[in-house]
């Protein structure tokens, strides 16, 4: 999917909302716990779980992003739920952008290996990458046409001012060299940034050296980032923003109605950004 | 494994090598490609030439490092391969220092998921984890006793030069901010560092800063690292290093007798690093 047709798909979803997998089965309802957890079906109870939840959002949002932590974490189990999570959202929704949230990055061989993993045997439109280990880390990502890295730049936990916000020599801070150098590794069709949403004012920075990137933010509800202030110092004229919200929506409830409340509550960050959307001319 | 018993270890086998396990499927003998990936049977393909690496190779290091990209580009069949092999050296060679390389980090209750998928599910010693996001990315690694985190701190890698050796304005360059300001998240008992083999004279640098802990050292072997250069700045009088070596012993011969030769291989290092041992009167 290019830039061009994510953008157009933004517009007739009227929704820039990924919604996060982030599926962690001790959160599971008791439904599914009891239907399939304490059945010692691991896989199925994810799966089962991740299929409700796709169904009852796909409406509401653009993209969704499996962090492959809480499915490494069941080993065989957990891959096997990943892969069928994958192929069940290409089969059933196909237009919607699917991020695998990896945060990988190695020497070159190694990293290529990573791609292959998750841009060719699992069909990934795109993957998040840590830009610690520079140019040749990233680069064999970026030979898959019509796919997407997305570098870590400035993210929403506390610990990214630790050295993200660490000053150099010229007065940039790490995040804005890694803004600025990755842009002569790959366009803005290869290329988006992670930029957490409890940032704040500090997106304008970031639109100063990528005016025209998409942005993937996360830290949008249970981090506590706000919508209304990502758009104001985030959003561009092909809207450049998708807003990841995850444990807000896929844990909104517990009961056997967790996919409905998790409709209902995808629906609400919907009209939220539908409004914005519409107010910035977009729409 | 405590940093004593490691140092033990290493006088015992006169050894301070640590064999990568970076086993691609394309790279294996052709004996196994009949026997098993022709038939489909990836993973046992792969299994079966760790055990037989592994087994010829055990005698001549302390530590073995599967690079977990390897195996997730196999999926569910790189998966199995890799819980097999770990087993199968934690069952057969129970002293052997095992390290997932994973290169992981993200926020917090992320993380604490990774951990669980490698120092928990799978019983590995340590795992190399990415500092780009901070501390709170790191601490969870850190919560299991006896188990360690290898933190990159300069790789080996070109792109090693576009960030990890920028100065800040005070003049210390960011891989020595991650050495200095991670020594105040763990001991040298719980963290280890990844430290490049290719940056020669550097290692006077970073042992100035963490002069008594472990560094984990890829890059000797096929990336032109010089085991000779690594001693000379690098050792410690507990030794100090885990040198890993991947391709050089483990694809030393294309042949049947690909394991023989892998432990010749491993035991010329050996043999070179029992004289440095000697040499420096640790052992």
């Amino acid at each position: 999917m290019n830039k061009h047709e994510l953008f157009d798909f933004i517009r007739r979803q009227r929704s820039f909302l990924c919604v996060g997998l982030d599926t962690d089965v001790k959160k599971l309802p008791a439904c599914l716990q009891e239907e399939y957890i304490a059945k010692g079906q691991t896989a199925e109870g994810i799966f089962a779980f991740n299929r409700a939840i796709v169904d009852a959002t796909a409406p509401y949002c653009v993209a969704y992003k499996p962090n492959l932590a809480f499915y490494e974490c069941f080993g065989l189990a957990g891959w096997t739920a990943l892969e069928e999570t994958v192929r069940y959202i290409r089969a059933n929704h196909p237009e919607h952008f699917l991020i695998a949230d990896a945060k990988r990055g190695d020497i070159g061989n190694t990293s290529a290996m990573y791609a292959r993993a998750l841009l060719e045997s699992l069909p990934f439109d795109a993957i998040t990458v840590a830009p610690y280990m520079g140019e040749d880390s990233v680069q064999p990502f970026l030979q898959y046409e019509g796919k997407w890295v997305v570098l870590l730049a400035l993210t929403s936990n506390k610990g990214s001012h630790d050295f993200q916000m660490e000053e150099g020599r010229d007065g940039q801070r790490l995040f804005e060299r890694v803004l600025s150098k990755s842009q002569a590794w790959g366009s803005d069709e290869q290329l988006m940034y992670v930029v957490g949403a409890t940032q704040g004012r500090l997106f304008e920075d970031v639109r100063r050296l990528a005016p025209r990137h998409f942005l993937l933010v996360p830290g949008v509800g249970a981090q506590g980032g706000s919508l209304e202030e990502v758009c104001q110092y985030g959003l561009t004229d092909e809207c450049g923003l998708l807003v990841n919200s995850s444990r807000a929506i896929i844990y909104a409830s517990g009961e056997s109605d967790f996919a409905q409340v998790a409709g209902e509550k995808a629906r609400e960050v919907q009209t939220a950004m539908e409004r914005i959307l519409q107010t910035r001319g977009l729409i």
